[in-house]
């Protein structure tokens, strides 16, 4: 029985490094197998650029080859030295991972004849910008997002506080009583579309003796559901 | 004597951070200076971006104002709620040091009194992509840069070495020893331009008996200079 020589995987935390071929700039041995599991700290991706590749080339690179997979997807399988119909090679293409994790596989078969050299790959954190990657549409933060080195932060508008949510930011609209024996109360802005994640308490006092008369103006507009009766926002 | 409200200067070494108008969010007190230096490691640059500004107006902002500096040089002074000829706000702009250091000043004069609420502005460390900042004139590496979240390092092509300078790529060109009566030598890469850094020995040993000739090719191309004799690349 023959034993291959051998399988092995390492795993990569620093936030940028080299990866090679086993024996490189020696030619690879066969029958060999290693794994690099790169990740780095949420926040980040990883962006891998191959800067020598040199492997056996086959058709659809079922001898030796180099993969790399993030999330259990495969993102490349690359084997020879010329990109052709059927094999892949890195060429100048920088590979980046959705999130914070990457791997790569490298694989050669029971020969390598003709001494193919391996490959080079240098791999390096690269920080994801939360704030510019999202749409208007589907807003991370209500009004300020900030980003920074691994992560991001939101802030609210001048007389805005940020919800505990730490996304969405409300007013201070509670506290005041009215006292004047008619007026108008309107949610904050309106017009406008009133804030979110809001709580705002009014309280009317007028002097004994007198009933208090609410009146709704038409343009009432408050968040409603075909069934069931003001699950979001409602007036009590 | 009348002795202001006082003068300070906070030093901030974090990644990111908030500054706000002493204070925030009630108006600032008058006859006030702070200081704030914001330094980073090496390798980054600060971003600044206001999410609140009301300052008083001033012609030219001789009265309050916040003052943005880098290096000694001024980047932007502000004061006011909107642009004018002679008062700038800074609005969406984000301010960016060249390097990695940056200081602001907020001054109020001996009045505040229609209430201005001040400022706040949030700070971030940046990474410097020094790779993709050179142009090809003047590359950094000679070969390969990879720019890491702080830093950035240099590669070579398969088969040169990195000089010592962490920049050039050399060749191993010596230990050959041609032994045959007549052939050719010439430089890595002939007729392409030779590697830089690059300390070549060739030995040339034949039978006794015999003497070398030895014969230039016109194609001969090393680096001279009109006055000093091969003071850079030579052959000896």
């Amino acid at each position: 029985m023959l034993i291959g020589f051998g399988c092995s995987t390492q795993l990569l935390s620093e936030m940028y490094g080299i990866i090679m071929s086993p024996g490189f700039p020696e030619p690879y041995p066969r029958d060999t197998e290693r794994n690099w599991n790169i990740s780095v700290p949420a926040g980040f991706r990883i962006s891998l650029f191959f800067t020598h590749f040199d492997l056996e080339p086959s058709y659809l690179c079922e001898y030796d080859y180099v993969k790399v997979e993030a999330e259990g997807k495969v993102l490349a399988v690359f084997c020879g030295k010329e990109e052709t119909d059927t094999e892949q090679v890195p060429a100048q293409r920088v590979i980046t991972s959705h999130r914070n994790s990457l791997s790569i596989r490298f694989s050669s078969d029971f020969s390598n004849e003709e001494r193919f050299s391996g490959f080079v790959a240098h791999y390096s954190a690269v920080d994801v910008d939360e704030c510019s990657e999202h749409s208007d549409e589907e807003q991370l933060c209500d009004h300020f997002c900030h980003n920074f080195i691994g992560g991001y932060y939101c802030s609210c508008r001048y007389g805005y506080q940020l919800h505990t949510d730490n996304h969405t930011c409300r007013v201070d609209c509670s506290g005041a009583v009215f006292r004047e024996r008619s007026g108008v109360i309107s949610s904050v802005n309106f017009p406008a579309p009133y804030p979110k994640s809001s709580n705002c308490s009014y309280q009317i006092e007028v002097e004994e003796g007198f009933r208090l008369h609410l009146q709704f103006d038409p343009r009432f507009d408050v968040e409603d559901h075909p069934d069931v009766t003001c699950p979001y926002d409602y007036i009590k």
